[in-house]
């Protein structure tokens, strides 16, 4: 009798072997870290005795899952920000509250929760990719599971880092530190091509060429990504990262959603490996990735969940799951991607596209003792029929929960049984999530309440105010802007055309000021748009202040470009109201006694207005340069012919339409 | 102080009432079989009292959820046959199956087993189609759950009608038998286009006016659904039922994957109802139903998980998950079906799919008391974020699992309390369940063993035997064949030309015979193929008898069309192995003295052969017509110059080719 230290018996064992061996009344032997031998019950009992013998009647006794790609620490922003765009969830929620909470203790709970989680769903092994990646290895190993943990490279200012060459040299110290460790296989993550520069995933080839260690990246997990890539390189993602080299080294590739045959050779000839990931794919509207012909072209696919912050979980039950359906429906084949090879893609073939496929995976003498139980016959997924072998996976994958697992071994190293948790304090975790939470949510309030700070998170934004001294008129006849510009006192600079389509987001209290988004046509002289900008201007509450009794000074406004569309900054915003301002503007730059002014003749055709308005205005900077263009504006309006009881104190928002 | 039966208190009651009102510390007060009121634990507390009342802090409270599609006696053959072709599932298992076992008792087991899963999983009312409708809604009402149950009805012979006749009658008789249970709404569900006939559509529809109960009926489930009734009615489905008359009653149509917008004002103006099924459309390969634009036109949709046979569970909480992010990427928009609309589809919307919108789905004062609570924090689902009201619907939807739920009460009575089943013999059922398992198991088990009974299973099959004498030579040279065919013993009836493709399908045991798929390619006389059939020959080991030396009588063959392609008939007989044979085959019919016999010359292509051969056959049907046909080949043999031991008893299958 050889003596091991646990044996799992009385189960039928999923082996996920080469042969895909199932073992009716199975057990498996664990000595150390180490599966010692996978056989009968029978068998096992005539050749083994150990102190631990675990009785698995009823239960399914298979390899840890392995989750192929996801984000831990973000699991404490899970349901965040649901249902939105991806650049107002991405912008707007996930970057701000990134910015301003992710730190060492940050990601330390935030995967102790995820470990606690993916503990409780059967998956043993992880691929991550985040930032303080140390303090997410020290959380990971603490909670006994293995993971191939990238620290991301960026070129922006991430969390972690100023700049990208101080995320390559905590890399390069991540990786030294950790690189022995039974459990941690750190790695070096460029985030995304669109993220990165040509230098950067040259510098991450570099260092994981130097320590042997896996990149993780995201390649084309959208079509946008694609097309400006396209765009700025004239490759599409999969050959741009081999021209800098990247595929030369052991790479990740998580999504790949939309890539082509001659990709997946690129990617195939390199070695490189994927990550599918269908919920969020789905979730994200990023579409559904090939997965049939990546796996024809004999390309290594794991799946994985992706961050809570788009699934909104960690079950790997679900994610082989919709990988199994989604791709039939993808294929228009209901054989295609049956059961037993989900589960493959979630086991074996999942650690191989994690380069652990000689440790992991399968239950095989010899492997790392990663071993998981689940119930077999809970009321959803009974009855059993056991005509043919494929019922077994069909079972699992098809009925099987995340709750039906029970235990759950990692090297060696019991994590749970009978579904308690034994290295992890769920109820300390839970708290702490909790208070991150309420923080988390006190400062977006905060921020949803400041509309400056929600057009600042959301960058490109021009932060300088302006301050203008302005009057606004009637203006009394055609004539009157002919004899203002004839006037030897006025030199004309320029005269434009304009269509402009404004819309108001108005909030519930007006101190909070307006937003306003202005699509501008420029109108050429035949009557047609010659080009079309788009604007987006906050202002706040005009501070006003008469120079003389029509004469104005507003100011605060903050412009920037609208590179994105309206519907963007409407849920973005989430304006209490909104109101639509259309109008024809004939605009003049002037020098009128050699000072620059702005000269507008409009008409408001929505709301409807009947009369033809001027606006004279000028920039100014400081008190005595306001009060001597006031004085020159009243100047303009004696020739227009306007008395100064004409000038109208109102916006056009503010004015009573004629219905 | 208002006396109530029982008071759920302390939960954060989410009413999905038309205001989604949600009550952080709410409360639901039960009197009887309704809901007496809806408000906050305080404002409950003041008002009313109870003698059961329930702390329900830390979960939410809601209305029972609508599974809005499903057969719950199919829940007995859940996993039977997964990954397969659609025509295999159903012909091949399926029908079988339910042909063999489906009885009254089979009915009330699987109803059971489907309620017990449904009560676990929050599931408090549900729509369902199948045979046996009676002992479906008896099963149901033990259970304690609400059901609008519809018997089937097909121009087939079903398990519970040898016609159509007989399962309206059946309709009508169950109809009256249960119209007016607190829990059970009977239907009829003519079960699809393709399965009835406009008069059965039509007496249906008569039956549901009659006793104002809905029709249950699977709508444009597939793209070849679609493509057969335009090609049989020169209509779509939906204008083919209406133009029947159907649509003026109250319908609910299940999966309505094909349908364009034109059917969707067509549904909506004829209030009919859909159920969307969305994992048993991606399973089945069906497609992505345009659930979006089906709610832009005012459709009323609930989601349902279809049976368990194309599920395969009756998890709601993964159907509306699934829904709402495969709604997203069908719409290219990660906004679409957000999380409240695609919960509302399981509650309030699913409701009035059912036709129920004023009974339940909701929890407002007055409806029934359909109410389930849910565990709110477990850690699967934290942290919780309360700044934005729409983060808890984001939590149930796209993080809640239907193992959260804790307590289940539906009609007034408790079905659930702290999981565990109060009107279900679990343990009872499960053995039952896998009593039929085993049945069934062994019967395919049998079936499978006998070729013969797939081939008989899947129809077409002409049954007749064939006896044959013949015999096969090597053709010594090109004129012999002229020697005979111009001798004047022969008359010439007829000469073909064919190409001859043969894949064989070979088992594990001899025995067992074997099954030749055909595709017979007949070559005109400028070399061009004119015409091509495929049939499909089973033959029994050759019981072989030699009438003189060289020839044999061999029989026992089945011969069918193959209408189906040659990857149905791999995927369907799992064959151990294959064999390829193609030939040239040059045939003549010819009476030789008065007798009719076939003569083949052949060149075998695959695998290369490089003679040329010449058989000789003739149908027989006794032992003396045998001798004196094998006298008549004797005869023949002479003048084509071949002596009697150069005769072949091998078939070409099993000569050694040339390599």
């Amino acid at each position: 009798m050889e003596r091991v230290d646990t044996i799992l018996t009385g189960g039928t064992v999923v082996t996920m072997n080469a042969e895909f061996d199932l073992i009716p009344d199975g057990a498996v032997a664990i000595r150390d870290n180490q599966i010692a031998a996978v056989g009968t019950s029978a068998d096992i009992a005539v050749r083994y005795e150990a102190d631990t013998v675990v009785s698995c009647a009823g239960q399914y006794i298979l390899p840890g899952l392995v989750n192929a790609h996801t984000h831990v620490p973000m699991t404490l922003l899970r349901g965040l920000a649901d249902d939105r765009r991806l650049d107002v969830w991405l912008m707007g929620y996930m970057m701000p509250t990134e910015r301003e909470f992710v730190n060492p203790e940050f990601c330390r709970v935030g995967t102790g929760l995820a470990c606690a989680e993916m503990i409780r769903g059967g998956v043993t092994c992880f691929a991550d990719m985040y930032y303080y990646e140390a303090d997410v290895a020290a959380a990971t190993a603490a909670a006994g599971l293995r993971g191939v943990l990238g620290q991301s490279v960026l070129k922006f200012p991430s969390p972690d880092a100023d700049t990208y060459e101080f995320s390559l040299d905590y890399a390069d110290k991540f990786i030294q530190e950790w690189r022995n460790h039974p459990l941690i296989t750190p790695a070096v993550a460029p985030h995304a091509v669109y993220t990165t520069t040509p230098e950067i995933l040259r510098e991450c080839t570099k260092l994981a060429k130097k320590y042997d260690v896996p990149i993780l990246i995201h390649i084309s997990e959208t079509k946008l990504e694609v097309d400006n890539n396209l765009e700025e390189t004239g490759m599409a993602v999969v050959p741009y990262v081999q021209s800098v080299g990247m595929l030369d080294a052991k790479v990740l590739a998580a999504h790949c959603v939309h890539i082509n045959t001659g990709e997946m050779r690129l990617l195939h000839d390199h070695d490189t490996t994927v990550a599918h990931c269908p919920t969020s794919n789905l979730k994200l509207a990023s579409g559904i990735a090939p997965v049939m012909q990546m796996l024809e072209h004999d390309l290594i696919v794991g799946i994985g969940t992706d961050g809570t912050a788009s699934n909104n979980d960690l079950d790997m039950f679900e994610e082989v799951r919709l990988a199994a359906i989604l791709a039939k429906t993808a294929a228009n084949d209901p054989t295609a991607l049956p059961a037993r090879q989900a589960l493959l893609m979630a086991t074996r073939l999942g650690a191989e596209a994690l380069f652990m496929g000689d440790v992991t995976g399968s239950l095989e003498p010899g492997k790392l003792a990663d071993v998981i139980t689940i119930d077999a016959d809970p009321v959803h997924n009974v009855p059993q029929f056991s005509r043919d072998p494929n019922a077994v996976y069909s079972r699992i994958v098809y009925a099987g929960k995340s709750t039906d697992v029970r235990h759950v071994i990692c090297n060696g190293q019991w994590l749970m049984r009978d579904r308690e948790l034994l290295t992890i304090n769920e109820a300390e975790l839970l708290t702490a999530a909790e208070d991150y939470a309420r923080r988390i949510d006190r400062f977006l309030a905060a921020r949803e309440e400041d509309i400056l700070s929600k057009l600042l998170a959301i960058g490109g934004l021009q932060q300088s105010e302006s301050f203008e001294v302005q009057v606004k008129a009637v203006l009394p006849n055609a004539e009157a802007i002919q004899t203002l510009l004839q006037h030897p006192d006025v030199q004309l600079l320029d005269a434009k055309r304009y269509r402009q389509y404004d819309t108001y987001f108005l909030f519930d209290d007006p101190a909070k000021g307006r937003v306003r988004y202005r699509e501008d046509d420029r109108i050429d002289s035949k009557g047609e748009v010659e080009s079309v900008r788009t604007r987006l201007t906050y202002t706040l509450p005009t501070k006003e202040r008469a120079f003389n009794e029509a004469i104005l000074l507003s100011h605060s406004r903050f412009i920037s470009e609208a590179d994105r569309p309206l519907r963007f900054y409407r849920e973005y915003f989430q304006p209490t109201s909104e109101r639509e301002l259309h109008k024809d503007r004939r605009r003049w730059h002037i020098l009128f006694q050699g000072v620059l002014f702005y000269l507008n003749v409009d008409t408001v055709l929505t709301p409807h207005l009947p009369q033809t308005f001027i606006e004279l205005k000028s920039r100014t900077w400081s008190k005595s340069d306001a009060e001597t263009k006031a004085d020159r504006i009243q100047d303009m309006l004696k020739i227009l012919g306007i008395a100064p009881e004409d000038v109208i104190p109102e916006e056009y928002l503010e004015m009573q339409p004629i219905l």
